[in-house]
Order: structure tokens, then sequence, then C-alpha cells
């Protein structure tokens, strides 16, 4: 007799993302698929010198078991980065999770039963519905333009599915489509959160990463009932390798993700956890952040420029202040997924991520995301370029 | 209106292992509660040099995202290293996870919908209770003895719970027993998953800590229908800090596993990978365990000659061959819990996890599990003195 696997197996399916890391594997490949932060901005020389004052025998507690929730120090460091972004919190509220990922996994299992309707952003984050999958969630897609999730269609949404029990939401630099919602949006997100009862979670692993205007606030600083899951990861302000994200909410809610935390995995690594807050603590990540920034803005201006000068009229594309993405979309009737299996790769050897897969409920073919975050100069020309030329003309 | 959790939140509580990780950090209390390692073990001499060789810019990719099944050199050499153990594999075969705990959450996972029976050891490893939970499982315990889950009752159990779905054992110097399944059992074991169906869940992070006898065989290396999935981990070989284990099964279920985990956290640090890849090409682990095995092996003879000496008679102590763990039973009608809250926490600042809640279905007070690897040699023997002190005498 075979294995009989759980119902919910029927929902976890190899995704276009995990195809798309191998692709990023081959170096003959110019891929503008994965979220990567550029390797040269890693930190490794002060890396190097936290991990060396930490691996000697009178700190060998940094290789053994420690708290579920997390070194109570980084903690702290963490609940004062977010107190300064207008968080006002302490260690207590913060719990360090494996990535950002994991807060998204926790997230669905603390709220979502069989059935149960996710909202999210219409795109939204593919590592978000791989994520919530596991729990055999339905999903109900908002609208979005270039102030966010529409809040007219969100209540309309709210209206219509009573059996909603979270809002997910990447309100800075959303994945994929790079736009930042609206304060007024966000005031009224919260406001009809709080009407229906729901969790609210915040998902912000670009937030630090904005390369012109100024930040809004983040939902969870206008959170009026403590409903607000906030995620934040340090992948792309330190180093992706470490795993390390962070998850804030009100006591109820942070007592029970702890608990699904320690079901999962224990806790995050210890030696990663006391690395980055000695690194905190020695070297000033706000100064590493502000490196950073001028290095990604130029290759989201040099992405976009060349965009403007290479892609044809109909092609359209958003301007992102900030964040790893760029949003595509082709005129109606193009298929971006067939496009890249059948000319983009064989002929020029260039991937990006096809946008079907970020759509919850209907999937529009039309669509790609971009990353720029990852890809040198003259490669991410010479990419932008090539898929240029590739693309169909009309008839002029 | 407040948030409203998932039903499986009802069976997600705090644990009695999560209060006592909290109690190993006073200094003041000698507790034998944890599963630790102990430090003065942990190579760091070697992983301070592999770290900093990993730190430097030409290996950023160390500090990058990675295949979610974890560093192809990792997977090869943990291949290399159980196909010496006997279990025949490569590669493709092994998954790298978060430490074992992650193995059982995924392992839930991949078989368990609500009300599924989960077949155990009676009692079992507490962790796996805790990553068991959030599917709702029921549960079915199986009697045990000095040789391990009895699998004449295992018959019994499986013909009485048509619904069960998986068998969960710990055959190496079980935690909490410190027991070892007998080589006729685990064939038996085989035959009987075999007959119902069942996915067989082999954890085995003590496997390498033997200190007298000749290893038994691994369940996987009989497995005859690819039902196996084989867990192990470096958090007692190498440390528990860096959160490294493996998953090892038949290409179906380590498919269907390597999809969960990609959900749960998207990969393991790459750092972390990189590090103990290098360790294992660079150093010798087994020379490494073979220095850790008399060490061990020291504490747990200093352990039961305490107890011998200074024990009443009607307490009983198994005398496991290796592994972390003595477990104790007391006379009936003894409640260790209520004995370690009352007298020995106040009067001896001794800590120990008391037994009950190793029960799967119901709960015996009159036990206790000790390890003997993480605390010093006079700590111990003051410890265990003051418990043989203050354990009540039957009047003479």
């Amino acid at each position: 007799m075979t294995i009989r696997y759980a119902r919910r197996m029927s929902r976890v399916h190899p995704s276009a993302i995990r195809e798309l890391l191998r692709l990023g594997g081959d170096p003959d490949i110019i891929s503008f698929g994965g979220g990567y932060p550029d390797p040269a901005l890693f930190p490794v020389t002060e890396l190097h010198e936290v991990y060396a004052r930490l691996l000697v025998p009178e700190h060998a507690a940094a290789l053994q078991y420690t708290a579920s929730n997390g070194l109570p120090r980084l903690r702290a460091q963490v609940a004062d980065r977010l107190t300064r972004d207008g968080i006002s919190c302490t260690a207590e509220d913060v719990l360090i999770i494996q990535g950002g990922q994991q807060g998204l996994d926790l997230a669905a299992k603390l709220v979502v039963n069989a059935g149960d309707v996710i909202v999210t952003e219409n795109p939204t984050f593919l590592g978000a519905l791989i994520a919530f999958a596991p729990t055999e969630p339905r999903y109900a897609a908002v609208r979005t333009d270039a102030d966010g999730m529409d809040t007219d269609h969100l209540e309309e949404v709210l209206a219509g599915h009573k059996d909603a029990k979270m809002i997910y939401t990447v309100p800075d630099f959303q994945n994929p489509t790079g736009i930042t919602m609206s304060l007024d949006r966000r005031h009224r997100l919260i406001e009809l959160a709080n009407v229906y009862g729901l969790l609210v979670v915040e998902d912000t692993p670009y937030r630090p990463l904005r390369y012109e205007g100024t930040s809004q606030p983040t939902l969870k600083s206008l959170d009026t009932e403590g409903r607000v899951l906030h995620l934040g990861s340090f992948s792309k302000i330190l180093a992706p390798g470490l795993r390390l994200g962070w998850a804030v909410a009100s006591p109820d809610i942070l007592e029970r993700l702890a608990l699904l935390k320690l079901a999962a995995d224990t806790q995050n690594s210890t030696l990663n956890m006391a690395a980055t807050s000695d690194y905190l603590s020695r070297y000033d990540i706000d100064a590493h952040i502000a490196r950073a920034v001028p290095v990604y803005r130029h290759k989201r201006d040099l992405m976009l420029a060349t965009m403007a000068e290479r892609f044809p009229d109909d092609v359209q594309f958003t301007e992102p202040d900030g964040g790893l993405f760029v949003w595509l979309t082709f005129p109606a009737g193009f298929d971006a997924t067939e496009f890249m299996a059948d000319t983009l790769l064989p002929e020029a050897k260039v991937a990006y991520v096809p946008g079907a897969t970020f759509f919850p409920v209907e999937q529009e073919p039309n669509h790609a995301r971009l990353s720029f975050s990852g890809v040198p100069d003259e490669r991410l020309v010479r990419g932008i370029t090539e898929l240029g030329r590739l693309l169909p003309r009309r008839p002029t």
C-alpha cells in the first residue's frame, strides 16, 4: 500500500520561483528572476570580524541551543530599530524568525482553517501564496493601482467574504509590482480590518530600500486594535544567507506565533543571531543601508532608462520608488510565459518571472516581474536590450 | 472584533520544555532538563577557521540565497555518511532541514489530516508532540520495554486504528527513555508498516553517540517499500546553534517534503551549510565524535553510579547504551511534577523534566527524564545526590 498523503498536499506544487532559483545558478543566463540582493554589498569584512570574535571557547554559547523566541539582545536591537521607525515596541514584542518567509507560514497557521479566505493585493507575492498553501486557503484579490491596494474595492471584497480571516499586504515597494500604498489607504485598510475583525499581515522586506521620496508610516504604527502582524527581514539589508527576520505583534498574537515557531523548528541559528546582534552593536547598519541605496537606485534608473529606450510603446512598466522589482504589462493577448520559454530564453538566454503566477485567483498572462538588484550593469543593459529586441512590434 | 484564531491553535500550548529552557539560563539551578550537548565539545577552533575562510569577498555566495533543498555539496556529504551507515543514497535523496525538529513538522504536514492517528512509543519525544500538534492529530501509544517499541502491541494498535497514517519512533537511545530498539523489532515494525500502508518516521539525533555495544541497522536500511523517512541532525555531533539536520526518503516523499520546506522558510542558512560542508571536508567529524563519546560515557556512568548509591530502592532508572537521557520511574502514586515544584527546585535548586508530558495519551505522573550531557561533573553528582536525599523513603 502506498503512502496516503494529507489533503493539504494537493495544494503544494512546484513553483516558478523554485525553477528560477535553479536558472539563477547558470552563469550563462541573465536572470532578472530572483529578488536577490547584490552580493557586492554584503558587509563581508564586518561579518568576518563578528564571526571570528564569536567562534572562541569563551563564546561557546553561540553554538548552543538558546531561547526559542530569539536572542534577547537581538530582539531588543530590532525593537529599537522599529521604534525609531514609528513602531513603539520592546524586546518582548519581537519574535526572531527564519527570514520573513517563516512569518508567512506562521501567520497562516495562526488564523486560517481550510477554506478560509485570505485577502491579498492583485497581484501578490508568490512566496506568500507558497507559504499559505499548506493551510488550504481560498483567496480574494483586491485591485491595485499606483497607490497600492484599492481600499474601495477592499471594502466590497470584505462585504462579500465574511469568511475572510486575514489581509496580506506588502505596502512598501510591493513584490511583484514595486508599488507603495498611500497613507490614506493605509488608514482605510486598518479601519476595514477593525470592522471585519481581521488579522493584517504587513510584510516589509524592502521598506529600508527607498531610493526617492519619504516613507509612509507602517500599518503597525497605525494599528488601533492590535491586529497588525508586522514582518521584517535582514535578508535585503544585511544578507539573506543568515535567514533572519522578525515578527512584531500584540502580546496575544505574538505568544501564539512563538509557540508555532517552537513547533516548526525550535529556534533560529544561535550563531547567526549572535553575529547579527554583534554586527548591529559594533557597526552602523543604517550607514550600510545608506551605501546600498545609491547602488540600487542606479540599477533601477539603468533598467528604467533602458526599458524606455528599447521597449515597444505598448509595453508598460512600473517606476518604483524603492525595493527590487519592476512590473511589466504587455498588451492583452501576449503570453509572457510562452514568450520566455519559446523566444527569450532560447534566443537570448534572458529570464524573468512570468507574471501569471502572482495572481491568486485569476491569472493574467501578460505580465512579468523583473528584479534589477542582483544583475551587474553591463548584463542588465544587455538583458533588457535583448528583451526589447525580441518583443513583438505592432505592424506600423 | 478580536482575531479569530484557527482551530489548530487550540492544540498549541506552552510546554514544559520551553519553561525548562528558561530555567537552563539560571546559573544557580542544576538543570538535568534540556538535552543540551556539552559546549566544551564544540569544535570551536575548527569552526573559527571555516567561517573565517568563507567570510571573504570571493565567497560572498555563502551569504546569498541558495537552492531550497540545501547546498549540493553538503547533501552529497550527508549522503556519503549515511551510505557508510548502511543507507544507500545520493545527494538527490537528501534534504537539508532546520534541525531534526523541522523534519517532524514537515512529516506531520505530509500525511496527517486533522483527526488522523500518529502511532508513537509510550512515552515519546515531547518535541515531536509539539511539532505534530498544529496538524491536529490523535495518538495511539505503543508499550515499550527494554527492547524498545513492543511490536506485538504495535500490531494490536494498528489493527484497532485504521485511521493511522504514520509511526513515529526514535529507535536509538530514545528520548526520553534512552532505550534502543532490537533488530527483530525493527524488522517487524517495517513489516507492519508495509501491511498498513504507513509512513515511518525514524528520528536519529542520538544515533552516533553510542557508548557501548554495536549499532543496530537503521529502519531506513531495512525499508523494503520506500516508506521510511529518516531524520538526522548535526545538533548533537557538531553544534545545535547551527540548526542543521537532514531528511532522507524515497523520491516521491522527498519531493513533497522539499516543497513543504520551501513553503515553511525557503531554505536553511547558506552560511551555516557552507561552513558545515567545509568542516566536513577539512576535518574528521568521526574523530570528533570519537572524542565526545568517552566524555558522555563518563557522565552517564557518573550519573548511574550516583543514582545507584543515592536513590531509594524503589526508584528505577534506565541504563542507556548511548544518547543523552536516563529515565526514572518512581513508585506508583508519586507525582514527579509536584515533587519538583514543591521540593526539589525550592530546596535544592535542581530540575529535571517531569515525565508526564512525554505520554501522548494517558499521562503517567511517576517519571522524570534526566540528561547527563550538559552538566559538569561536580554539579551532576551534587544534583543527583540532592535528588536522592530529598526523595521520600518508605518507612523501614
